[in-house]
């Protein structure tokens, strides 16, 4: 069962405003809804379509495809809609390094950097204010479970940054190779807008300028954010 | 001016059907329009739409936004859309390393890992036919401009594999890390398809079996193809 006010709070939380309000996030799909409840997530409600097998979630409302539908953000509502509360940001987290995010703004590429935090043991995500909200379905979609065994916290960059005083690496295309860079044991890897790259005032804080080298014809293309992410913390680890 | 005709044909080459019918392409925006002309890439028609600026393309056929938004494929068209022809497959073109892509199915990944392949000096990409298809609008839009830049080749895999006589590495849960596994000056890279990975024929074919180590906790997750690859190929080149 779902009643009118359910349906209303589901849809209003595609909307960061309401998902910030009420501390509620949306997930989709068995597979993740089932890989949120095993990380120990909260959750608030668990809906499963009419017919669906609903075994494995814990409690559940059964509901309509109907009503399914209604709440859904997908073209074509696959069987689970989950309710969870947001994970609380653990600040004093220890980590070794730290990925800062500065304006990225695409939900795909947000979602593919989290789980490469996820991947590579980056315990600690920390993104700009303009950063795309991590709950946002589409980041969601991306990310998998990444989403709770990474801390993401929304602070100002600058702030952030200048406290810890820890070596800021940043990709500038005048960078040290980062085949010739030493990576120490500990810093923070800034990654910019897809647009623009990383800001004025946040280049400000960059202590070591890198780049990746480019092996084709020299074109102005760059990377995309997300692989140039891969690429970088596959070296900060090998 | 633009014919009701000449509407018709480029709204049919949102097919692949007509595609491969016409061998032309549709890319949309000034700066990939502008870029594949650069490249050397034939057109057949450069739309503008009026009001827009249509100098530094060459030849171009000036029309309504309307009939602009008729032809276009984006829902907020962008003042330009060339057509062009597809450029010719060089299938003697010398290369060092090889990626083969095992039914790689998503529009985005294939885009990526295109300008990957750019990026990387890696001058022949070999695509099995269940692949998603690299004029693909959405490939495109992926791609950039290397679309112009590396040799993309549609054959069946197991065949042309089976033909080349090179080391073939795939990646696997059980593989050799990268870190340890020498990679020679010449080789194929195959990666698979998205949810499956590679396919049970292709990993016959496959002579060194590599894996990228996860530092995190372990899960079931893996990284995503277009992320993998970035990886992949930024260790073949360092």
């Amino acid at each position: 069962m779902v009643t009118k006010n359910q349906i209303k709070l589901v849809v209003s939380l595609k909307q960061k405003k309401y998902r910030s309000q009420h501390g509620l996030f949306v997930v989709e799909g068995e597979k993740l809804v089932k890989e949120l409840l095993r990380e120990g997530l909260r959750p608030f409600k668990i809906f499963v379509a009419s017919g669906y097998d609903s075994s494995g979630f814990g409690e559940v409302d059964q509901i309509s495809t109907a009503d399914l539908k209604q709440m859904s953000s997908l073209k074509q509502p696959n069987g689970v809609l989950g309710v969870f509360y947001m994970p609380e940001v653990n600040r004093n987290q220890t980590y070794d390094w730290i990925v800062a995010l500065d304006a990225v703004r695409d939900p795909g590429n947000l979602g593919t950097i989290i789980r490469l935090c996820d991947w590579f043991g980056i315990k600690q995500l920390v993104c700009s204010e303009d950063t795309v909200d991590c709950y946002n379905p589409k980041v969601l979609q991306a990310t998998m479970g990444s989403i709770a065994r990474v801390n993401i916290i929304y602070t100002d960059l600058t702030t952030y940054i200048k406290k810890l005083e820890l070596p800021v690496f940043g990709t500038f295309m005048d960078g040290t190779s980062i085949y010739a860079q030493k990576m120490p044991d500990k810093g923070i890897l800034v990654m910019g807008n897809e647009a623009n790259g990383i800001s004025k005032e946040i280049t400000d804080l960059v202590t070591e300028r890198i780049s990746i080298p480019q092996f084709g014809e020299p074109t102005a293309e760059s990377l995309n954010v997300a692989t140039a992410t891969a690429i970088l913390l596959n070296e900060i680890r090998r």
